[in-house]
Parts: structure tokens; C-alpha cells; sequence
């Protein structure tokens, strides 16, 4: 049997990027794991990482050369968000860009592509995380917790026209409808503070609902290349939609990570929300 | 010269009834004012007014038939948000409804055209605040505050496309777009609240922008029955924007209300944010 070429994954913030090296290391793929200084979670000294800042682009290339890879993934959060202008002329900027323009100058998806261009041009090929570790991905149909009563299918599928009609213009990814109405469409704020401003309305009587109501759909933008820049969800998206007194959470199937998902499901039992996973544009049945 | 016959004005909370009456009067019109208790504001005594709770819509339908009236409008917020349970069987219901089901049932339109039609039965006819004070309507094109700058109608294109889509959907009026990016949608939590999450975002880096960037767009759903539940904006909503730090205010021109022009124009002036009222669908230009 011929030897698969290493795979690197660039690891940003957070905790994906320590599950797509243990699902490729399960697959017994050699994984090269290059950690982001400042960014990278401190769990992942598990993995022996090279540690590389912002400027050092150049070394990340000769790295990855050196060690045969070809294959990369480019995962996790990004939280420094210099000036743009303070970066200009540091080469390091090209791998900040997804985050900088998502943050500075709008729709992002044709320097997302860019950036993968760059990569490619170095010869290497960029590849998502759902293609390294499909395990990570939402399935379609129900898929933890209580099962969706009638009323929640409805408000579930409200949702999803929603985002769709969002997703199409570019701007969001999530919305959630409670009882019948669409009640928050998420912008820049992200699902968790979208969640928290919910939980306030129910609390301030602005949103009103005997007991849990309402589902909280995501999706990946219909335009969206899933190497870069994929939606994902974990155990806090379920806290805080229990939080928000909602009976549930969609993620399209195929299209949106799910982290922790063993953590998820026992979440989903526990707090009564349930998870289900959709196609967009999906009358949702039961 | 036919007197015309005295109109209502059933006033919830705010300044616009005040306003509404005034522009009435100043048309040599007789007003009756009802002020709805617990939500109109005091400064309507100098109206001299007829109180009535949410229970006396017997009494309510007696007054006006006494004083002659045939013209009713209904305007104010209502702040009020009782237990739905709690007020079923009580007839003052029907005026509730408006609010109660934005607050609980989902999207209204058909709720708020049953709601004129129960006034309609009792032989009086339901107009828009927007008819009786037409000058309280925003006009087409610059109003007030800086010229838009070629990037901020561009923003402006933007937010009025998602408006439209959102409307469309009966989910919200209003939209940010800062740097040719979507950045807020609103849902129920209101315009103050999303000017107030994208000062936040401003405040956090989430949205960067040297100093001004950005436009609210606030429109009317494509639906909308404008007698019952226009959508409006005041001096707050200036304040906010300028917080925010937006370069200005889009609203639909003859479908959304304007709250102490003077004070508004003034206050564009002294803040730098610019007033224009666009129509849905418009491509913006200076």
C-alpha cells in the first residue's frame, strides 16, 4: 500500500482543529499540525506543532514543503484583529485576509477563494474540514433529543426560507422563528449573541411562548466554499438555545460542522432541544 | 362650507399622537382624542381627552358615535403586553390584538386588517396617521444632514435589497449596511436595539470602518396596511445612528413616519448624519 502524503492542518482558535487531527490521525493519516501563535489552543502541544505568528508565511511554505505535504486545512477561530493598514506589506496578511475583509470590507467569498489560489499556487491543495473528518458534519434528520413536535417543523421551515433568502444576499447565515414568526436574523453579531438577544426577548415578554418554542436554523451561504469558512456548531450553541427557550436547532445537513457531537447529543437529551439536520429550501417533516 | 365631521385620534404611548392631533387641528379639523390609560402620554391632557382602559371598548364605541365621529386613527406604541390568557373573553381584546399578536401569534397583516374591520362595522372608517398628517411622511431623496457619499448610497442599495427581502418574508423594516456589508438585520427586537448591537460591533471590531460608514434602512413591509402599524423614526433614531457611527438614515419615502422633522433635520445637521428617503427597489443616486 502506497503512503498517503501528510496532511497539515493550520490550527486557528478553538477546538475543532484538535478534532479534524484526531479524525485524520484515526484514518492513519500522518498529520502535520501547524499552530498560530496566539491563536492556536494550548491542547494542541499533544500534537508536537510548529508554532508559526502571522509574519512567518514563508516559513509555513518551506515547512509544508519540507515535510511532503499536499493536502491542507485551514480551520479554527481567528481572533486578532489588527488594523488593516498596520499589516499591509506583511505577507502573513494573505492568511489573515478571510477574517480580516469578513470583519472589514464586506462579502468575502471571492478573496476566500483568493486565499486558496495563493495556497495553490504554492502547489498545495486546500481542503475542508469536512472532507478530512466527514464524522464532523451534520447529518440529515433527526438527530438528537426530543423529536420535533409540528409546531417546531413549522417554525423550522420559516427559518430556513429565511436564511436562504439571507444566505442569497450574502449576509447571514442564521435565524430563528418562534411560534410562527421570524424573530432574529443574525449579521455580524454571530449565533451566540443571536441566541442571547432571543433569551432577552423572551425574558423581556417581547417574545412570548408558553414554555419552549422556536428553532434556531443554520446554514452555509448556498455560494459558500466550505474549505475555508464553514459554519459549525458545538455544545454551546445547545446551552444557549435552552437558554433562549427554544425547542431546537437545524443545521444543514453536509454543510455545517458539529463539534463535540457526543457532547452535543447528550446536551440535547438533557436540556430538551433538539437537533435536526436540513436541506435548504427543505419542507421539514417529522 | 360643510363642517367636517370631528376625527379620532385613539392615542397609545409616544409622541406621535400629540403630533397627529396637532397637524389635524392646524387643518382646522375637530379632534377627538382618546387616550388609551397607562399608555398615552400625559402631555395629551392639554387635548383635553377621554381616558378609557382596555375593558371599555363599549364605551369607546359610544363616545365616538356621540361626538359624530367617523374618521379614526390609530396610533401610538403599546406597551402594555398583558397575559394573552389573561385578557381572552375581554372585548378590549380586539385593540390589543395588533400588538399582542406581534408579540405572540407571528406576522399581523391579516390580524390588523380584522382589527379596522371591527371598527368598520360599528360604521367608522380606520385612516392612516400618514393621511392625516401627510407632512409627517418622509419625502423622496436628501433631506437633511451631509450629502450621501457615493459609498454610503452604495451601502444604501444594499440594506434597501435586504429590506426588501426581509419584508417580502414579513420578518422585519430595517437593515445596516456598513462598507458594502450587511451587517444587522432586524427582527423583533426593534430598530433602537439594532442600531444599539452595531454601535457594539463598532465598539468590539467586529464591524471596522475609519470614522462614519454605514446606512440604516428603514422601510414599510411590501404588504403593510399603513393605517395600522406604520413604521416610524424620531430624534432617538438619529442619536443612535450617529452612536453607531453610520453616516445616515434611509427611509421609504411616503411609508415611514418622521417624529419632529425639525428636531430630526437639526439634529442630522449637528451630527453629520445625512436623511434620505428612498423607494424600495431604488438603486440610490446623489
Amino acid at each position: 500500500m502506497v503512503k498517503q502524503a501528510p496532511i497539515a492542518v493550520i490550527a486557528g482558535g478553538g477546538d475543532l482543529p484538535g478534532l479534524v487531527i484526531r479524525s485524520a490521525m484515526a484514518q492513519g493519516r500522518e498529520v502535520v499540525t501547524i499552530a498560530i501563535k496566539g491563536e492556536a489552543d494550548a491542547s494542541l502541544s499533544a500534537f508536537n506543532p510548529v508554532e508559526l505568528g502571522w509574519g512567518q508565511i514563508g516559513k509555513l511554505f518551506s515547512t509544508l514543503k519540507s515535510k511532503g505535504v499536499r493536502d491542507v486545512v485551514l480551520i479554527g477561530g481567528v481572533q486578532q484583529r489588527p488594523d488593516f493598514t498596520s499589516i499591509l506589506g506583511d505577507f502573513g496578511t494573505m492568511w489573515r485576509l478571510p477574517r480580516i475583509i469578513a470583519a472589514v470590507v464586506g462579502g468575502d467569498d471571492h478573496l476566500l477563494v483568493k486565499v486558496a489560489g495563493i495556497f495553490e499556487r504554492e502547489g498545495l491543495h486546500v481542503v475542508g474540514a469536512h472532507e478530512v473528518a466527514p464524522e464532523l458534519v451534520a447529518s440529515l434528520g433527526h438527530v438528537a433529543g426530543p423529536k420535533p413536535s409540528k409546531k417546531a417543523l413549522s417554525d423550522m421551515t420559516l427559518a430556513i426560507e429565511a436564511v436562504d433568502a439571507l444566505g442569497r444576499l450574502d449576509i447571514g447565515q442564521g435565524a430563528i422563528a418562534v411560534n410562527a414568526r421570524v424573530v432574529a436574523v443574525e449579521g455580524a453579531e454571530g449565533t451566540d449573541a443571536m441566541l442571547e438577544r432571543v433569551a432577552a426577548l423572551r425574558e423581556n415578554g417581547r417574545v412570548r411562548s408558553k414554555g419552549a418554542a422556536g428553532v434556531l436554523v443554520k446554514c452555509s451561504k448556498p455560494q459558500q466554499d466550505l474549505r475555508l469558512d464553514m459554519p459549525g456548531i458545538g455544545p454551546q450553541t445547545i446551552r444557549k438555545a435552552a437558554e433562549a427557550q427554544l425547542q431546537g436547532v437545524c443545521v444543514e445537513a453536509g454543510r455545517v460542522l458539529v463539534a463535540h457531537r457526543d457532547e452535543v447529543e447528550r446536551l440535547c437529551d438533557e436540556l430538551g432541544v433538539f437537533l435536526y439536520g436540513c436541506t435548504r429550501g427543505e419542507e421539514a417533516e417529522a
